[in-house]
């Protein structure tokens, strides 16, 4: 094989209660990497759409690029990869965006040398595309991407990341508003410290989420829904969050919370019907205040990245 | 019926990481009550044993009957009662004393007029019984001795209880020093604050913990049982815990921590043989110390209360 084109899915981080340790992939949005085999060790990025311009061609400080050369580092394999990167999702969007690049190139060159490593131990060269995208190597949006469905990070030192099976009804719904949230802003407005009761409240909701989504407990998972730690701060970076929320939840939701660091929202539901009018009565609540959105409609993505043609 | 007579467990709440969230029952410790109906409307203690003297006989400021006459009141029954208690566990232990006493004597009164209410309904009556003993009405003990098995409270307010089901082959090994420590002091050493970096791995044990669990993953279970936010206080009111909990793991226990509000120690094992020479091990571990302890060996308990002979 000289030549593999690989997809890789828009995550979902932290999902309501699971602050930096739940995350879930998405059936779509996701990235398209185009890996070729070159004739020398050079590691070299010949295209990228989609970016409008803001992605680097540099392939040591790109996230597609950089968890390949450390794989293959790592691997002492000394082949030359020539790297297309489509991005089909927008950057800075609060979906995983630089995840999905990492895992896709990374995966795509697994691949093409014929799978010398099992695809959950390509978790930490992902990270480190990661790393040089965000600034530090979270996992709950690469471990998703890589892994399919719902990953918990029960631990980063030393990593543990276990996946947890989710109900066949359960839907996503994605609203991408046309606002820029910087990872790093929403990291610092965080504070330090949290109170012991909302510790142990948001432990609850974990234990939960956890629950509800292995024994199908819908309601379960709609009452565990509730972060008192994380989206009450970031909710002040995305205008009309506490409306979009509302529209979700009387459009059926079970529950809505921020997409990562923002600035997209998600929202799960029982059934693509439902998911399909939250995604609308999200919509329109952005809207009611001139902002711009997309909205996208999925299930969990079990499979993680794929080859596609 | 004219009389009954009821078992009801003793219990181990906090399990490692989830304080104030996570419980379960154990078949033996455990408290006896006796009721026997009167012909007028009053609630006598007509006896208690195995407390050293220490409970009051005034049914309106004891644990096992201040459910019991909140139970009437709430159901309009105008039914007097006889109530004998006998403690069959050591009180102040972290065991859940109080709380067996509360289930035990609102349970039998609920079977002895042929079940008007559900065993879950009995549930707020039994925390007020938690209320008059320790000064809160907490849940993690009283829930697991009157439901049986591993219970999560997901939320106090609204309370919001579930069951998880725990794997077979799960033992517990709890060690009882014959020390005192008081439940408002241990609770009273803790910070009103916890770390964002703890919350977070925290979150993640209590994430492990219930998909361990579920899935019977005894891996998965050991190395979730790691708190950082209580245990590393809390110790402090133990002699020799590190020593102890060192022994545990080293005799192949899954995981080691304090049960409850301590000086009791539990932990759990893959199956009864490695529970025994780990309370073996605890056990020396304390009285090298010249700490007399009892020590106890049970699976979990799922049944909660029972009619006995």
């Amino acid at each position: 094989m000289e030549s593999i084109k690989v997809f890789a899915p828009a995550t979902v981080a932290n999902v309501a209660c699971g602050f930096d340790i739940f995350g879930f992939a998405v059936d779509a949005p996701g990235d398209e990497v185009i890996v070729k085999k070159r004739n020398d060790k050079q590691i070299v990025i010949t295209k990228i759409s989609g970016d409008e311009g803001k992605l680097t061609l540099d392939a040591s400080k790109n996230a597609v690029t950089v968890p390949i050369i450390a794989f293959l580092k790592k691997n002492g394999i000394e082949q030359g990869f020539d790297v297309e990167l489509h991005k089909k999702m927008p950057l800075g969007s609060g979906l995983g965006s630089s995840s999905a690049s990492s895992v896709a190139g990374v995966f795509a060159v697994n691949e093409i040398l014929g799978k010398p490593c099992t695809t959950k131990s390509l978790l930490p060269f992902s990270m480190e595309g990661e790393r040089i995208a965000c600034g530090s190597a979270h996992a709950d949006n690469v471990a998703p991407a890589l892994m399919g469905g719902f990953v918990v990070i029960r631990s980063y030192n030393p990593l543990d990341i276990f996946s947890v099976p989710t109900p066949s009804e359960l839907f996503v719904t994605i609203v991408h508003p046309d606002i820029e949230v910087n990872t790093k802003d929403a990291r610092h407005i965080l504070r330090n410290e949290v109170s012991m009761k909302n510790t142990i409240a948001q432990m609850g909701n974990v234990a939960g989420m956890i629950a509800g989504l292995m024994q199908s407990d819908y309601d379960l998972i709609a009452r565990s829904m509730v972060d008192f730690i994380i989206e009450p701060v970031r909710a002040i970076l995305i205008p009309e969050f506490w409306e979009v929320k509302h529209a979700a939840l009387e459009a059926g939701a079970l529950g809505c919370s921020i997409s990562g660091a923002g600035p997209s929202v998600f929202a799960f539901s029982k059934g693509q019907s439902t998911a399909e009018k939250v995604a609308m009565a999200m919509k329109t609540a952005f809207e009611k205040a001139s902002i711009h959105c997309n909205a996208y409609v999925s299930g969990v993505n079990i499979h993680g990245p794929k080859v596609i043609n």
